[in-house]
């Protein structure tokens, strides 16, 4: 089942994964100068926040071939989206290497969520966002061997990642209680009621403990 | 005339403007998530952004096609770029983009310089590099509408230019003195003596001085 590309929400849906994808590509640049140990590094993550940039523009161009304003599209999603990303700066390298990992997969399970809700054009878009998917396996490399070198960093870790979707979760929540037509969008596509957005939300909380135990997070007590 | 790709000289100027222009990308990520006035002109910045870290990732990759590992041709450069960054951090939305546009001229003056020194196949790379320059025409067009807005800020931003470009000069300087293969490089292709570096740099000073003409920024006293 699918909406049409102007229904409300699905231009919410591209507003918010394109206003994530723009502020997440500026974050993640921030976080390369201010915490790569290497220039390797830096260019590690700066490819990363590149491919979200590249998310960016074709999720803006689609809004604007759908004669909407991108911006007008993103602005209900700023302070939900700069909230969460106030609420979880890094505080070093290993740090950021997680919120990347976690931001990106929240974001890659959130595309793949729309995907069922979508016409089959947007959906080669989504398409094209979950394809670059690899381009995150350096930071699983780069945590792994922290943990391989101290032990201890797996604990503290947990702990971060486990806020990363938790403030997620709220921020969603205050999102889909905000935007109605994109709540009722998701919820109609499974033909159920309400709670099928926290059943959504319980999903995604799912694959990303199994990204964190990928990571070598084994989980606080 | 062009000297051998594996040249000293030659990996010195790639392994330069690949770290240029990775700081750049990430310098003006962060001045788009910190000034911005709306998200069109973030977006518009975070464009100019990923334009320059898809140059990194052509010098980086060159690099890479000869041999040397791309962050031991940027180390060199370090310093420098990143004391440069320092000393130029923009106090606001208009100062960040007179730095955009000056910063992306005169590494695009830069590139044609160097373009002058390289053999054909690199000279493609610099070539792609330059092709992009209309992309920070849109920050012409927002400082020219706050000067017609407000003339007073024209003479402040014009400081603030001249700033750019001296604190430029000052780390080139040093750059050439610590890099005699560069300097070198530069130098031979003239068939003249060291006092070509110096015509080099008035070369770029005049041509930063046209752009900011062009920008609406009167010479101050």
């Amino acid at each position: 089942m699918s909406d049409s590309p102007q229904a409300p929400g699905v231009v919410d849906l591209l507003g918010v994964l394109a206003y994530a994808e723009l502020t997440g590509f500026l974050r993640m640049a921030e976080d390369a100068t201010r915490f790569a140990p290497t220039l390797t590094d830096r260019a590690a993550l700066s490819d990363l926040a590149a491919t979200e940039y590249a998310h960016f523009r074709l999720l803006s161009q689609w809004l604007e071939s759908l004669g909407v304003d991108p911006e007008a599209a993103m602005e209900p999603f700023v302070t939900a989206l700069d909230d969460w990303h106030t609420q979880t700066q890094p505080s070093d390298w290993l740090e950021a290497l997680v919120k990347a990992y976690a931001g990106n997969g929240i974001a890659l399970d959130f595309y793949r969520e729309a995907a069922r809700h979508l016409d089959s054009a947007t959906k080669n878009l989504v398409d094209e966002a979950v394809a670059d998917e690899g381009r995150s396996e350096f930071a699983v490399e780069r945590v792994r061997a922290a943990i391989e070198a101290d032990p201890k960093v797996s604990g503290r870790l947990a702990l971060w990642a486990r806020r990363l979707v938790g403030e997620a979760l709220s921020q969603g929540q205050r999102v889909a209680a905000a935007r109605p037509s994109l709540a009722q969008m998701l919820v109609d596509a499974h033909g159920e009621d309400l709670a099928e957005i926290s059943r959504m939300f319980a999903r995604l909380t799912e694959a990303h403990g199994k990204r964190m135990s990928a990571l070598g997070l084994t989980p606080g007590p």
